[in-house]
Order: C-alpha cells, then structure tokens, then sequence
C-alpha cells in the first residue's frame, strides 16, 4: 500500500474565490451555489418575463415525453382580448399615469373586466380558462401563476365570473385577491382540449400593472377617507416644511408622469427583492427605504452633507422627484441628495404604487448614534468660561429632518396591539442601531406609546423625537464632567406635514407622536421606553437667574444686518454679577459647525428681581463671507453668575431667508395656446455671483429647462422667458430655483390655472 | 450684463463617484463625506488605539494655548502598577484562556484589584485617578473614557474603592459597570498638580480585556445556575446531533485556545460595529450572525452546499472552530461551511466573549422562502402516477438545521413580556424575509406563543418549527392543483442540543419551541402566528387506505445492502387495489434531490381491514454511484386506490452510517511525558478510495496535524501513529476525522484521561 509523508494542504484559489462569493451576494442574488441548496433562485425580477414564452400549444401527457401531432383537437380559438383599459383605468383611480402605450393599471381587491372574441360561438361544452403570469415562475402555490376558470373551480384567491356571453364573444370580471403581487403580468387565454391545451400568444398589449388600492377594505393600505385617499395617493404636488413657521420648499412628487412607474418597478427589481414579497406592503416599504439611498445597493440617491456639490446636483437645486427617478433608470445612482431630498423621492415611490404617503417634518430632530435617548452637549470649561466642545458633542441635533409616513394596517404585527395607521419610514442614510441605512416601517402609536419592541427600528425613531437634552461642564483639568441641566422639551417640539387639498398650510401632528410634555402619560411612555434604555441621570433644577435668547420675530434675509438680545431675569433675593460669553458660526442644517464668525464678551450686574437685556448687533460683513450656500447661523451663550457659580447655558439657529424670484405670464393660460411665462432675479449682494445655474418646470404646463449664467454683478438682474404650451385643464404649478456655490435655496412656485 | 445660452449640465463624474460611496458603506462606514454630517466617523475599531498615545504630561488651561513649563509641580509619581492578574483571572472563571503575554482578562460588574507603586508615601493631600481607555474618543459620556478617583466622586457608572494603603503603594478594587463596553483597555494612573496632569504612559502590561458577566446578576447575560455556567460558558468541547437517535459529530469550541480571543474582537472590528454598541449584547449577538457568514461583509465562513470542496476545506472535514478563526485572522474568509460549522464556530464566538450559548439542532427544518408558514409538496399526476415535482417543491425541508441558542435578559424588549431567557440566533447564510444574512437574537418563548412581532426575525424561524407540510397534486393538463392531505406533525419534530456535563447525551427541548400539538395552547399559538400570515386552506382528512413506510431500526451502513417496507392498511370495508410507484434517491441534507436511483412499480390488492407489506430491496451497488459524498437517500411513495382514486404519498428518508476510526493509546497519559496514539482506518468499500484526507488534534493533548494518502485499496487498512506530549491533567477529547471526494463524515473521538 502506498501513502505519503505527513502534508499540510494550503488553498492558494480561497483570495481569488471570496471576493466572487461576496460579489454576488452584496447584489443580493441569493447565494451564487445553489446547487444542493434550492432548485433555483428565487425570481425576484419582474423584468426577466419579457424574454419568456409559453407554448402555443402543449400535448397532454408531455411529462413522460411521448411526443404526438402539433395540433390541439378543439377548434375554439381565442381571436382577440381587449383589457378595456379605458373604462378600468378610471374605475380603479389610475386614469392619470401617463404613457404612449395605453397599458391596462388597475389595483388589486377590486373587480376590472375583459372582453374574449374567439373565432366562433361559445359553447356550454367548451373548456377555456385565463391565465395571468408574473416573473417566470409559473406557480400557482405562490401566486405567481394565476388561473381562472368559469366552471365554478376556483385556484388561488383571484376570482372571475361570466359577466356576459353573446355568440362568440365574453365579457368577465376579473378580481384580484388583496394580498396579490404588485408588478407587471401577461396575459393567456387556454383553450383545453381533448388532446392538449392551445394558448394565446403573449402580447403587450394585454399585460397590465397592479398596485397596491386604498380603496379597498381588505387591502393593507386601506384608507377609509376619500379626502385623505385624494391627498396621499393622488396629489402629485406636495410642500416640505424647513421652518417652525411654516415656510420650506414647494416639492413636485409627479408620480403620474410618464416612465415613473417604471422606474419604480425598476427599483424593486434592482433591488432583488423575490416576486413573491412584493404582495406585502410592509416589506415594499422596507426595501424601499434601502433602495433610496445608494448606501449597500447602488440605491437611487447619493448623500452628500458638505459644501461641495461640483460633481453633481446640489439638494438645493431638484424641484421634484421626476428627474430623479428618470435619471437613475438611464444613469445609475443620482448625486446629490439630503433628507427633504430622500423623503421626496420616497413619497413617489409609494404613491405611485399605490401606498398612501406623505413627508413629514421633525424639529430639532435628535441624531441618536451613542444608543441612548440622551443627547449630550458638552460646554469646556476655561478659566470663567464656558464654550462648546465640539468633539465631544457627538450626537447631532439636525435643524429639522424629513422622513416618510406610509399607511398601512401591519398585518406582521399582534392585532390586538392596534399598530395599523401611519407608519415611520425614513430613507435617508443614517447610523441606524441595525447597521444598515434603512429604517421603518415603525408604527408611530408604538412611538407615542413608547413601546419599542416592535419591528421595524422604533428605538432608533423614538430617540428622533424624544431624547433628552444633557447640558455637561467638562473640567479640563480631571476630565471629569458635570451635570449643568438637563432640556426634556427641545428635541421634537414640533412635527408639521401639508393639509390636505390645495393648500401649503401645515397640519400639526406632533401629538400622533407624542403626549403632552410632562403629563401622566408621557411619563408613562418613558417608563415604558427606559426599559430599552440606561435610566436617566437624576438631576434637580434650581435657577437661579434665567437666560433666554430673543432672536427677530421675522426672518432676517441672507445680507441683511439684524439685532438680537441675550436675556437675563434675577429670579433670586440677591445681587447677580453676571459674566457672559456669546458665540455666533455658520452651521450646516444639521447643526454642525462650519465655521465662528462672532465670538463677544460681556458683564451685567442684576438687582433682586430684575431683568436686563443684553443687544447684539450682527453684521452681514462678519457672517456673509463664512456662509457658503447653507442659511443657518447659530449662536451659543454661555454665562456665569459669580456670586455662586451658577453656570447657564443657551443655544439659538437663525435661519435666514433667501432672495426671491419674481414671476409673470404674458396673459391667461389656455389649454394647447403658446403662452410665454417669465422669470426674474436680482442679485441683492454687495459682490458679484458666478455659475448661477436656474430651472424651471410645470406639470402639464412647462417640461423641465435649465440654463447658466456665468456672472451676476451686484444690483445686476436678468430675465428668462420662456414659451409654453399647457397640455391639460385645471390648476398646475410653476416651479423654479436659483443656486450658485455662495448661494443655495433660492427658489419660487406659483399656482396656475389653466382654462380648457 | 453677460450671460450664456442655455446648456444642459451632464455629470460625467458620477460613474466613477459612486463606486466609491458603495465601497465605503459596504464596508460598513458611516458614509464617506462627514463634512457637515458628523465631526467624524463614530470610533468602530478596538485596535486603532494601540497606536495613540496620551501626553505625558498636560498644562492646566492648555484649552486657551498658554505654554508654560514642561514639569508638574506634584512630586507624587507611580512608578509602578500590578495588574494582578493571576488572582483576579481565577475571581472572574477567566484563568482557563491561554496566551504567552499573561494579560488580565476579567468579567464586567465585578470587582478586580491592582496595586499602585507610587515614589513615595501617598498624603491625603494627593490626588490622583485612575482612567481607563478604549478606543481613540476618549469620551467620559459614551463610556470609552473610564476616571476612578478615590475623593468621593463618581464619574460614569464604574465605580473604585480604596482597599489598602501603605506608605508609597495602594491596593484598589474597580468594579465595572454591569452595561460596560466589552474589549481591551488601556490603563493610565494621573496625578493631578496645581499646574497641570501627569499620566503614566501606556504600557501593554497594563492593558486588560473586559468580557460579559454570567456571574453578574445585574449582567444582561446573567444566568443563575453555575452548573449552566460550566457548560455553557465554560465547556470546550460540544455535539452536535444529526440524526433524532442522537447520533452526530464532536465539536470543539475551543474558545480558551491562544488567539481565538483576540480573533473573536477581531471580528468585531472588522464588522465596524461602533464600540459604543459594545456593552449591547443583543446587538453583539447580532452582529455576530452577520459577520460569521461571508456574505455582505466578507464574514468568517463561505457556505458552499454543493459536492465540489475542491478550492477549500470539506465542510464535514472541520473538527472544530479554532481552526477556522485562526485562518479567518491569518487569511480572511474560511472556505468551506454548512450549517453545522456556521453553528459550531459562531458558538466559540459567543462563549469567548462570555455570553452563554449552545448549539441546537432542528429536525425536518422547514425553510420558509415564500413568507407563510406552509411548506407546499408538489406532485404530477401522470396518468395513473404521482411523482414528486422537483420545480415547483421550491419550499426546502432540510433533515436537520442546526442554529445557536444565547442566554439573555432582553432589555430591548417589554420587560412584562418575559421574553428573556434563551434566544435564537443562526448564522447560516438563509432566504431572511429581511434581506440580509443574518437572523435573531430571537426569543424562544416569543416562538412558542406565536407572538412574532417582536424583534429580531421571529417569523423566519417560527416557520423553521412549526411549517405545516401542504401535499399537492398538480393537474399538468389546466395546470390547476388540488390538495392531497396536510401533515402539521411532520416540521420541527424534534429539537436536540447536548446535555450538561461530560456527556454526548442530547437533551430534548422541544417543548421549549412548541406546545403538544393539537393542545388548546398550541392552537392558540396557531391564531397568534396566523395574524402574521395568510390563513391556512381548509382541508378534511378521511383516508379510506393507510400507507406508511419501514425503514430498518437500527442505522445501515454506507455500502450496505438492506430491506424497507411499504406498509398497507385498508381502513374501509370495501376491497382495495393499489397501484404504487416507489422512487429513490440520493440527496442533500438540505433535502434536495441529488440522483435517482431507483424507480419501481407495484400493485397490490386489499381486502376490507386488510394489512399488508411490500418488501424492497435496496442494493449498494444501485446507489452508491450517485452517493457522493453525501449519505442520504430518500424514498418517495405515492400510490393510488383504483376503487375511488384515493391518493396516497410517503417520503422517507433514510441516513447512512460511515466507516469507523479505530483508536489505541501506547499507554496512561500522563503530563509532560511523550505517549503515542494510533488511528486506523480499513476500506470496506469494493473500490479504491483517493486523495483520502486526515486530520487528527487533541485540546492540551495534541496539535492539530493533517495527512494525506494518496490511495488506499479495497481492504486495505492505514494506520497512522502519532508521538503528543499531555500539557495539563484532567479529561480531554481526541478528534480525528477522513474524508475523500466520495466518502465525507468518517470521524472518530475519544474520551482520554491525564494523570497529573
């Protein structure tokens, strides 16, 4: 017997063949060796069916392969089906998706009918049967594969029935079950013989698309409200809120217009989401909220949070979601985007499927990333002073943050919790607790009752609108901290989203998320949510003095000077001398420091009970050339009453306004008659702005156009006009936008009625 | 005024940019572009810090750039710190991990001692602290930066006390707390002058590792019981059960083994997980299962189901995990892994890091991929015979599925749920209804009630146990399918992890999962799970014939000839003939069909009550050619009673034993005196077997050693001598395994006892 001396066996392939493994898995595909594993992927693609075909006629028995003549023996023969697109459309609320080739969009768990010509009268004894597919599947079980027959058999949970039958034509019903797939299916009508069964041809001209039907009572995205069902599926124009007031931009979802759709379906499919999950509202939402962004999966949208938008599109600049979703179809991955941004997009994506959505605003939007519901800030303490330690503040407090609400009843979770109605979704990129940049659904009752068990990342949304604020002294001397107070109040204090109908007032619905500060059940919901969390330091607050932060009442426009005033109020029986430290920087919106341009000393002594104003004066000249193109300015004080050391501490944002665009029309707006529109713009600066790129565009009114303007001097204006031709009757919106590297946000939209 | 005609701006960058963000993110990094997002990535690697080093010595007030003088005015200095590492590893149950450096490893929420040796009689006057560091934030806040002083005051949650002071040294205890961040630190001891701080430098002498706390009652992996505790927290060796007898394979942990520690921390940076997450046990318990499979993060193992091992090491050739997380460190993904090495070495990851965990094993797993809880056998009606339909039985049940069971309190979870205790979590790459692969920590006792909304991935794995197996007969004439029967008995049938002690004696723990079948709490658990999918079909079982399959007692050997019956029962009072189709064949673990290798037909006729018994011969040399190196064959029966078309179906499945190793020692063992041990294998095969593959190792006994034999003939016998040295007395356990391309799963182990 042969052997060989002792060996120790290296893999040289393993480095060439992790990283193919790794390759395909990170696009989702399912493992790249199923051999022994399953049969075959799973389809998740609802594309690849346009390269497959059915037998036009299949023998009988053809599983043990006994091969007979090429002909089916009945003679009855389906000639023609007509999916009626236009009476179905319209009956099913899908009248407005726009598209060359007419193709039938109907939504699921409510009936839409055919018409069958064969080429001769039908007969009691004929065997016919529809057939729809979707994918390449061909099952029944999953519902991939659906058959309806009218001799009172039923497969699966669509039905159909015999509406009319004359002579050799059939008019029937068909329903689709109210947890069917959404996508893209073909068409088959079987004639079944006595030797095989003979089909029709697949033919674009009987697919159709199912969506998701709020207008069904058994769907999971029932909404009982026409109103509400008009506004959060049907409204291709919405408003996102930047400002407690009530200001922000006008946003054009435009999930109707031509090639969207698509696009979306698109989304799923890059994706690879298997087929058979896209019947479940709650995990398109989910993979949504991924796709969105091109974090892990080459998503839609790129983040970019700095000043420097050269290779791309800045936020600022998109005036809707149409572009976007467009451009990803042809181009891949869109640059550049921020939250109002994702959450625009994401608002299309689910209307247009048929998930009633809508954007919503958070005000001072805790950025949770150290996995409690505190917020640390961290004040260093020099000598008398106290300023902001901007490393150790690490978790970040955004201006505002947008995400998605989806309504949906969540089937996925226990019934008699009554988690059903609007659910967080939120794609834009962040440090979510789970790892991966994707967040919700999470029902917002669980958050307002703080019961964060739940899938999908509630503690993560609940520390969005919740946490704590924890004003810390760090002694740089030991490194030790010190507690100076603690704000139960700033985080979330205001959550805004569009009214519903033609209007850009706010709705406030702060209290869907959240119980009145300090009352019972508030503290209740935050026993319930402590048990997710490390409990709260213990902290008592007894003020001495008080300071607060008194900013103009209206918003101070970009270049203006402006005044504000520190306040102090003496609420003790003795003297305070008060030694105050303020510091004014440009920030980003999500509160982080770009860069100072004030820093202000001052003294005030105080009587029992009295109270004093400090004026500030802030000059354009100082904060204008550390501005870039973000509009926040943000102003810290912290002071120190010496007589007992009492240390204060506040934090102010101005947000300041943008020039304006003005606009006019050369007369009334007809449907189909060139009308010229005009747009203009000042440049209000003492310098001169370079690169100024504007767009303009009007669903129905006026298709998206962009232009260059190399310099604008100071005091300079131009003027673009621009003929047009409305395509449709009714109210519409005129958008248009300004941006220049020193200049973002400068936009205008002007509501226009269009007589037919 | 200048400006330019319109001009659409393309972004032609955009290709190459967003590669770029893809691979920053997939790697797990907060996103590239922190500009205006966050100061900086949030700190996600233990190791980074061994290349910072703290200032030895700081000047008060540094923070308003004053330079003074380089030299504290304290004359108190340590000259000296003891970690004390030998007693305070034998306090914590932590003295068992090798290593040459003789580094403190300890347990979280309990005290550990160190001395400090200062230049001089330490004064009340002095101050000084002990700070502890890890990771390069340096944060009081976040619990990265530890301060233990000795005047009262308490920073953060650990907590210090003074034992012992005597002249220049002193003796403290430090207690940390109960949530720490687990990994290593860095140790500095600071006194603290008038004009600035002076710190001892960093020393890898004083450097210590901090695991999770089974002993800790305020521990959220606290488990009471200590006889628990040895086996699951401390117990190197384990089985894992493949067959419902309790036959399976040895499994070495090996969790105490040099390096695995330092593998496991490994792990956890290479999955960027932020070590402010690290205290978090569900969230390391998480992470674990993600990073333990290759995919989306080039993880530790690459599955591989197929019969071709050729560019890696055969997933049955693993004796345990230590091999495995050695290669991971040295070579990156280990090639290759089933279930039961994902389960093996994800366990050595969780019981190093100190969180009690065992392997369980889950017979007839279902393998939900199209999300409801049934698992569809599809069969084709070919004229008078049913065969099973490979295609369309796209649900997998495979034999068995091993996954991982960690103890913990689940603090992210409603505390008045009471779904603390054991929790699922299962590493093996898997169609998650998620997306990612990755699956739990999810509570057990969630699963038995059925309440599948909590997190994480309960309803995957409530369809692991509880699937029931819906029989369908396929009509290939319309396509259309027609229910045979339901077996809700079938799936989960039995779920096995190892007995405490040194024993390979399963423990059952199915009842742990599932409530008696058919008991009212099973049912009512049935309508909880059911809330979260599409309600069952109806079905109504009266069989007028009975059909089971016999297959031998006692386990057949690989190359055996044996017999099976196919067993009659006629229930009605009418005769019956049966017309029967047997196939057999050999398939994966995972259930899928391999080769056909048998086919037969069979009538038989039945009197009214009548029982009767088909016998079959199965022949070694009918399925030993499609064997490969699997040893599983599956007999499919279907039959049908001509009198009423009743249809009948059986699947069995029958496991192959293989070969055995033979074993001898040269004598008693004895510590640190050389002894030989002999392996012997004999091919019983009537073939030769080539490239035959040996592995050998025993923990404190002998390394691990390789061998590889080019042929061995039919009959022949190979013996293979071995010197070792015993390094530590008490019981240990020898692994050897073989393996060749048409024979996997020869292995043998042995108990084996030194004397001091």
């Amino acid at each position: 017997m042969k052997y060989q001396p002792i060996k120790i066996i290296e893999n040289q392939q393993q480095k060439l063949l992790t990283p193919a493994f790794n390759m395909s898995s990170s696009a989702r595909c399912f493992g790249t060796n199923f051999l022994g594993r399953l049969k075959s992927p799973i389809c998740s693609s609802n594309a690849e069916q346009d390269d497959h075909q059915l037998p036009k006629f299949e023998h009988f028995g053809e599983a043990v392969a006994i091969p007979r003549g090429p002909y089916s023996d009945a003679t009855l023969e389906c000639v023609r089906v007509d999916m009626m697109q236009n009476e179905n459309k319209s009956d099913h609320h899908c009248h407005l998706y726009e598209g060359k080739n007419n193709i039938l969009i109907v939504r699921r768990a409510q009936e839409f009918q055919m018409t069958l010509q064969f080429n001769q009268p039908v007969n009691p004894s004929d065997n016919f049967q529809i057939e729809f597919y979707i994918g390449i599947d061909d099952n029944v079980l999953n519902g991939t594969k659906i058959i309806i027959s009218f001799d009172g058999s039923q497969t699966g949970n669509w039905t159909g029935r015999m509406i009319q039958q004359q002579g050799d034509a059939c008019v029937v019903g068909i329903t689709p079950s109210a947890d069917a797939i959404i996508g893209k299916y073909y068409t088959s009508v079987a004639v079944i013989g006595s030797n095989g069964i003979s089909r029709t041809q697949k033919d674009s001209g009987t697919d159709f698309y199912l969506l998701f039907n709020a207008w069904a009572s058994n769907d999971e995205v029932y909404m009982p409200n026409e109103e509400e069902r008009q506004e959060y599926v049907m409204n291709e124009n919405g408003f996102i809120y930047e400002e407690e007031s009530g200001d922000g931009r006008q946003w054009f979802y435009g999930q109707f217009v031509e090639g969207i759709l698509d696009a979306c379906f698109q989304i799923l499919d890059d994706s690879h989401m298997p087929l058979v999950n896209r019947g479940d509202a709650v995990k398109v939402c989910r993979i949504g909220s991924a796709m969105m962004n091109s974090q892990d999966d080459r998503g839609v949208l790129v983040g970019n949070w700095s000043d420097d938008y050269s290779l791309g599109t800045a936020p600022t600049f998109w005036l809707g979601s149409d572009q976007i979703l467009l451009q990803y179809v042809n181009k891949g991955p869109v640059s550049f985007a921020q939250c109002w941004v994702y959450a625009g997009t994401f608002n299309t994506f689910l209307r247009c499927l048929g998930i009633p959505a809508r954007v919503i605003t958070n005000f001072n939007s805790a950025h949770d990333n150290t996995g409690n519901i505190v917020t640390d800030l961290v004040f260093n303490s020099v000598g008398n002073q106290l300023e902001l330690n901007e490393r150790l503040t690490r978790d970040s407090i955004w201006n505002y943050h947008c995400w998605n609400e989806a309504y949906l009843s969540r089937l996925d979770l226990p019934a008699d919790q009554n988690f059903g109605g609007w659910q967080v979704v939120d794609s834009t990129p962040q440090e979510t607790s789970d790892g991966y940049y994707r967040c919700g659904p999470c029902s917002v009752k669980a958050i307002k009752e703080g019961m964060l068990g739940y899938q999908f990342d509630a503690p993560f949304v609940f520390a969005e609108v919740n946490s704590d604020v924890y004003k810390y002294k760090l002694n740089s001397q030991t490194g030790k901290t010190e507690l100076l107070s603690v704000d139960t109040t700033y985080v979330g204090m205001k959550i805004l989203t569009k009214s519903i109908g033609e209007t850009n007032e706010p709705m406030d619905i702060t209290e869907t998320y959240k119980y009145p500060e300090g009352s019972s059940k508030d503290e209740e919901t935050m026993r319930n949510a402590e048990r997710t969390y490390k409990t709260h330091l213990q902290y008592d607050d007894e003020q001495g003095v008080a300071m607060t932060l008194e900013i103009p009442q209206e918003r101070v426009k970009i270049g203006q000077n402006f005044q504000m005033a520190v306040v102090f109020r003496n609420l003790s029986e003795d003297t305070r001398t008060i030694h105050g430290f303020l510091v004014g920087s440009t920030i980003y919106y999500t509160n982080i420091q770009r860069a100072q341009f004030k820093q202000l000393t001052f003294d005030v002594t105080l009587k029992p009970m009295e109270t004093s104003r400090i004026q500030v004066v802030v000059l354009a000249q100082n904060y204008m050339p550390k501005l870039g193109c973000q509009s926040n300015l943000r102003f810290v004080v912290t002071a120190k009453s010496m007589e007992n050391n009492q240390d204060m501490t506040a934090i102010q944002i101005v947000n300041l306004k943008g020039p304006e665009l003005a606009f006019a029309m050369s007369g009334p707006a007809k449907v189909n008659q060139e009308i010229f529109v005009k747009v203009e713009f000042t440049n209000p600066f003492p310098f001169s702005l370079h690169d100024v790129r504007m767009a303009i565009q009007g669903p129905n009114f006026i298709s998206y156009r962009e232009k260059l303007y190399s310099e604008i001097s100071t005091g300079a204006s131009i003027t673009w006009i621009e003929s047009c031709v409305p395509t449709r009757s009714g109210n519409t919106m005129i958008y248009a936008v300004l941006d220049c590297s020193v200049l973002g946000n400068v936009q205008g939209n002007w509501a226009v009625s269009v007589q037919a």
